[in-house]
């Protein structure tokens, strides 16, 4: 059995990419690939929670009386507003957050975040700290670290000239 | 409003991460977010597909006579088998790939790309390639890029090490 890399470019159908380039874009790719599948992996184990339950329950624990406006959470997390919707609903029944409709505007929503959910996050946040640390700074030199910060701003900006709706951090 | 970077590691909470290293891996997310959240919602607009389902229809694309054994696409995409199983099951009621339970061995399937799983790919790749070019290859000059991918690299033997089972590229 081959350990054939996945390919995101076909080969020989199109001069899009260079060999070079297409080999960068994969080595990028499996690495952000097998990083982010694994944090997922071990986040769901150790504190059941899912990466995009973490993306909301970490502003919320941060934020005072652990309060945000809908439209907030809509700008940190940089979502769909269906896709958060939907993802508030199915945590407002585990119990994460609750909901509640603005005194002054009908139209908008409060997302508090509960005991149970404060609970969660405190528990999740040290592992996956721990597990940021190990596998990600650990693996690289101070210096490439910094490297890698300042190469990814340079792709947000990009990415942000293509989608000037969404904030740029 | 204010525009709050989405925080995974919560400040003042641990001292797992300094404050150096929790910004560049907030930069290094931030990016990776939006970059495959952006690649993602154009492969399913423009084509359809998800990136699971590119994932699965490269390799596939790419293997003689369009088939791999399963445990070939195991190894590929690096996920649980389980997962794979769930996958491949609504790639085949969507017709783009067929199973055939091997003949020398009955425990394990071969999967086979369709003509549609076909034409569903070589519609989608020219496309997708063009959305790397711009969004990830031109944010950055050549030795940048190279940069990338060896810091890539670095991180995806670190992983190696914590999963010894997953092949690395």
């Amino acid at each position: 059995m081959t350990h054939q890399p996945v390919t995101y470019i076909m080969d020989g159908m199109t001069d899009w990419l260079t060999e070079t380039e297409q080999r960068h874009w994969r080595r990028f790719l499996s690495m952000q690939n097998r990083l982010m599948g694994q944090l997922a992996a071990h986040l769901q184990a150790e504190a059941g929670l899912s990466m995009p339950d973490y993306d909301v329950l970490v502003p919320l624990s941060e934020a005072p009386a652990g309060r945000l406006r809908s439209t907030e959470l809509l700008a940190v997390t940089c979502w769909e507003k269906s896709r958060l919707a939907h993802h508030l609903t199915r945590m407002e029944k585990r119990g994460l957050i609750v909901r509640e409709t603005r005194a002054d505007d009908s139209r908008y929503s409060d997302v508090l975040l509960t005991q149970q959910g404060r609970a969660a996050i405190t528990s999740a946040a040290p592992k996956h700290a721990a597990h940021v640390r190990s596998w990600f700074v650990e693996a690289l030199t101070p210096e490439e670290l910094a490297t890698l910060g300042e190469l990814s701003d340079k792709i947000t900006e990009r990415l942000g000239e293509a989608t000037p709706t969404c904030p740029i951090d």
